[in-house]
């Protein structure tokens, strides 16, 4: 493909494949001059996340041209040309930019990716926001030793995050995730003492046999089916953490919640939360992300594409929950 | 009627006039020996409240014979012969007891209605537990001056006295309640800077027109249609606090919310409280609310029907929101 870059059609409530279209583009930049400010970058990963398909279907969201349905998303990529004294000629650089293979980038939307860092796109995963996300909510809701904490989207890159650092302060931790195998991984590979596979039947009463004494925390990723259940064995003040709606991110569907009574008879709290409003637990939170993965306490995991002809099917397929961990397109 | 109490006549998912049963009691007691803790009481009040809805359907709940279907509930009586010293004959006494003229009960769940409250029915409403859940509710929010409270079910016992806290501490007050007469009410009474009817259409369009900045507290105590509407126009970080949920009491429909996914993008914290969880606030709450109530800057509404025979009735007419502030049976 020509260095073009995708871009939405039109708005729309549901996204599908035909919902995006890819944009031819000048060229390629590489010999361009760079302006002040600015990077020319070669992308070579793209970070697929869920919360995109709000900025998709509104055309509101971070990055340039994203009010004219241009994607924009986290991505990874190697500084050919630089305008400014912060980055360097071959520095490889996470931020915000298209799907595109060459771009030209505001250079304030990137940092570096330490060169401690193998592979590089765990910055797009545990070293990255959703590391950040799970750490952050564990220390919002309180997390003590001893109490149970339920994890929806187990498998996915935050869900796996909370599930190993909960597990780490002495937390038992359950885990729901869709399929056998990833409820299998939860338990071999992330340390999760359950998980249970809300593709089959009757979620609500699986969950009450391996609750034990009740949920104490709630880390809620995806909607309705799992927090409807969570609510059904939620402990007196039980904490629910809101960080994410994956099942709700394609829909216009409304949230429909059986045991919401629950709520109000249990006294419980609960709380969406946004990572980057909680600047001040950061550098704790990144100084123990690393020292856990740099000691292989705690795992990053990622399902790799290639080629950037597949970014939009990908997205759809992670947005449905397909893949491990991170999903991720390699160029 | 003879000396009989109601009864539910079985389990039930929904409660209809035929869900009650006046089972006929032993007779008068007046002229029975008093066992050592126990009163024998005439009934003066019975206090309809929605949260007895619950014990009804499902037999479990407060007082004596519950899980035998034997409705208790909040009352008024004076006492005719004590087994106590901590009460007299003559005394005016609030507590909970069955839906009955006439009855033996145990002395440890009352206490004395103070002879300065006028009319002693205040107990069951600004001056009791309604009252002290305004005032809780509002104190676990974090209420500040400036800010914008929406309550729903503003002409109810909690609704009207958080309105009218709200206002005496320099809030903005927008109530939600049920028809044009409600909503003049609570305007022209209660002091709410505004008021909408949620039986008009498109309660969301009418509430961001009113809205202004957006609403920081919701005080919830009804369910879906307020709290959906709410979501649509909360500001970042709002609470909601959850203290009831009138509309649903009575049914076993789900909780849906079209506007849900503002709890997690505005990072909205829901909570779920129990007033009796906060006995450290009781002092500081019953004297802030006996002074406005002394001072008439808290106004108590009550709607009264006599006749013990139409207490159920009269009870699912509440459930339904029909009349003003404290609903009460008088005997």
């Amino acid at each position: 493909m020509d260095n073009g870059y995708w871009r939405l059609q039109s708005r729309c409530d549901t996204l599908a494949p035909e919902s995006f279209r890819f944009e031819a583009d000048a060229g390629p930049l590489l010999g361009d001059a760079v302006r002040p400010d600015r990077l020319i970058v070669q992308t070579q990963y793209i970070s697929l996340d869920p919360y995109l398909a709000r900025a998709m279907r509104s055309w509101q969201g971070e990055g340039e041209g994203c009010d004219r349905g241009i994607v924009n998303g986290r991505i990874i990529a190697k500084v050919i040309a630089s305008g400014c004294t912060e980055f360097r000629a071959g520095d490889i650089i996470a931020g915000v930019g298209r799907w595109q293979a060459e771009q030209d980038v505001p250079s304030n939307r990137f940092r570096i990716v330490p060169s401690w860092m193998d592979p590089p796109t765990a910055i797009l995963g545990v070293l990255g926001a959703s590391g950040m996300t799970a750490w952050t909510g564990l220390h919002l809701a309180g997390a003590q030793r001893g109490e149970t904490i339920l994890v929806s989207a187990a498998t996915g890159p935050v869900g796996s995050v909370v599930g190993q650092l909960a597990r780490a302060r002495g937390l038992r931790a359950i885990g729901i995730a869709g399929g056998a195998d990833k409820c299998q991984h939860a338990v071999g590979r992330l340390g999760f003492d359950a998980c249970l596979d809300h593709r089959l039947s009757d979620l609500g009463g699986r969950l009450a046999d391996v609750a034990g004494d009740g949920i104490d925390i709630v880390f809620e990723n995806v909607g309705s089916a799992p927090l409807d259940a969570a609510l059904g064995v939620v402990n007196q003040h039980a904490r629910i953490m809101l960080c994410g709606l994956a099942a709700h991110y394609n829909d216009v569907d409304a949230l429909q919640l059986r045991n919401f009574r629950q709520l109000l008879y249990r006294a419980v709290t609960l709380r969406g939360f946004i990572t980057a409003e909680h600047p001040e637990l950061a550098p704790k939170a990144a100084r123990e992300l690393k020292e856990g993965f740099l000691a292989g306490r705690i795992v990053h995991d990622e399902t790799v594409m290639d080629g950037i002809e597949n970014a939009p099917v990908a997205f759809l397929e992670m947005l449905r929950g397909n893949g491990f961990g991170k999903r991720i397109i390699r160029i």
